[in-house]
């Protein structure tokens, strides 16, 4: 249980985000395609109740000319699939000390699934988009943050989403979305974190200066303190996650297994360039595993590394860096929001 | 935020947990059958790995001829669906006071699916059980829980093995079970807490005298303390919760809405006796909601509640009653393992 960050008692707001939003246990990783019910989770109002007959896509502001979509419209354009790994912005969160206060993920909010719907770009060409600078995609989730009532709202640059890998994803791993996913139609932005990829989509707005809404402006962004704006979090940094060996105990989780041959495998990704590297780490020594494709551009590659396991209490690591030369650092760098923290995971094991 | 027993910090162990674990949010409740991502669940130790082509259910001990059977043997036998809802015996757990450490749930940990299968009780009919007492469940996940390396296991006396709805589940709302929920197999036994439907399946024993398996005898028992033997824990107690009405903020997910009717809705089960009446509590003034039909014979109903909301802070509450005249506590009774805790919901909320 090395990887809690400590300081600070877990409050009542932190354990009722925790039993309603869903991290993947990690032995999760042994698909190469997540299962929909083992992907990873998180909600940032209520679930909305959307009724498909009645659901219209409307996309407004500086169009040519504005479109209101049904859902059979959607689904009869061409349609493109894409196996994309998506991530939390927060998923590390509760190892930071200080902890900030949102959903307190550990290691878990990651999953990967092939996602299906009609692509981006070619709709906004259709509509044309010559002014805009960016598009704000507004989703059906509600709710209260930072003082102020509002729609869950994100944007992005005009060359962003219009990358031929950008979706409005109706079905996931070949099914309609389920209503968590965002059904009836949802944006995914591959390579981006979760928060990108709007859920229960309603708008699509083209405009001409850069969209100051909260989930914008305000939240997701890398800062040392409320006060300063900071950066904004956009692709995914490097990460590599192992599948903890042996078995658990119950409650604690410790992990136990038997000496000799083990093969220690995982996942890793990058949303920023793709995964060039992963070393394993004993007791603080790196070792190169080996790595597999990736299962298409956006998604993870499989690694493994065989382990001669000897007897004793060991501290497995494992620790990804991509072709633009990004690594996962080994100490905990800090920023207020809790965001993008990919230090390394570090598994102690029982060796018997 | 009343809903959590604050005494003791949250532990690494318990947040580890809740962060693999999955409750269902409770807005879940709108749908009658439960989509698969939204089922909670609890996995006791690992998700384990089978391969369907090598997996095998052995049918043991005392009985007439032991039997090997692979899952087209069990999938070509007559076939069955129950519409079940299935609860944690550990849901309510984090709001007892001093809390138990285990999986910290709330509320949500609950779920309605459609399970089919083959009835149980017709292959026990052709096996032969003639002296059993008991049939003892294992299944292949593995793990270390009271000093003991073991498989989870559970059993069941033969009258409750044999009832017509307890199924050898394959199928979960349509589809082949997701790993996490049992694949390839798993026991499903409507009415009873959720460790009984053991997942992962592997063997059926059946025994002569009652099993003393560590999560038969010494776990899932209603006890003040660790050295009494205590009750075994069986069916679901009554219980109602309610989709909290209006709309959430973020992260403490206090609950706002507008003044004026609103329909206060939700669900009310119980594994005892069919739901007799649902009451709704607004400011500990207690009002009959109306019920409707289950849905199944061991599933949720639904119920609803028209109130004219005035402005103001409110406290709403629901409260189930079964044909059997159980009812839920509105004073939490504690033990020591944290299981069977039905006490009554309670929702703040702000009306505006």
């Amino acid at each position: 249980m090395t990887d809690l960050g400590r300081s600070g008692e877990i409050t009542p707001a932190e354990l009722a985000l925790a039993t309603r939003n869903r991290g993947m246990p990690l032995e999760g990783m042994r698909h190469d395609v997540t299962p929909v019910g083992l992907h990873y989770l998180l909600v940032h109002f209520d679930i909305p109740a959307l009724d498909p007959e009645r659901w219209r896509l409307r996309i407004t502001g500086a169009v040519e000319r504005e479109v209101e979509l049904d859902l059979d419209e959607i689904r009869s354009r061409p349609a493109k699939t894409v196996t994309a790994t998506m991530e939390c912005a927060g998923n590390g969160r509760a190892r930071l000390e200080p902890r900030p206060i949102s959903q307190p993920w550990l290691n878990e909010a990651i999953g990967t699934a092939r996602w299906t719907g009609a692509p981006l770009g070619e709709l906004l060409a259709e509509v044309g988009i010559g002014d805009a600078v960016e598009l704000v995609f507004t989703g059906a989730d509600h709710g209260i943050e930072g003082g102020e009532e509002l729609d869950y709202a994100r944007s992005l640059p005009v060359g962003e989403a219009t990358r031929p890998s950008v979706l409005l994803a109706y079905e996931m791993n070949g099914r309609p979305l389920e209503p968590q996913h965002g059904y009836p139609l949802r944006l995914l932005v591959p390579g981006w974190y979760g928060m990108t990829s709007v859920k229960w989509l309603t708008r699509i707005e083209a405009v001409t200066e850069p969209f100051r809404g909260f989930h914008q402006a305000t939240a997701y962004h890398y800062k040392q303190s409320d006060d300063e704006p900071g950066e904004p979090v956009t692709r995914i940094r490097p990460r590599a996650l192992m599948i903890p060996p042996g078995f658990p105990d119950f409650p604690e989780r410790r992990r136990y297994l038997d000496r000799g041959h083990v093969t220690v495998t995982g996942r890793a990704w990058s949303g920023l360039a793709p995964i060039e590297r992963v070393e394993i780490g004993v007791d603080g020594e790196w070792h190169e595993a080996e790595l597999d494709e990736p299962i298409d551009e956006w998604a993870w590659c499989r690694w493994s590394w065989p382990w001669d396991a000897e007897p004793g209490e060991h501290l497995l690591a494992c620790r990804a860096t991509d072709a633009g030369g990004e690594s996962q650092p080994l100490e905990q760098p800090w920023n207020v929001q809790g965001l993008g923290n990919n230090l390394v995971q570090q598994v102690p094991v029982l060796v018997r």
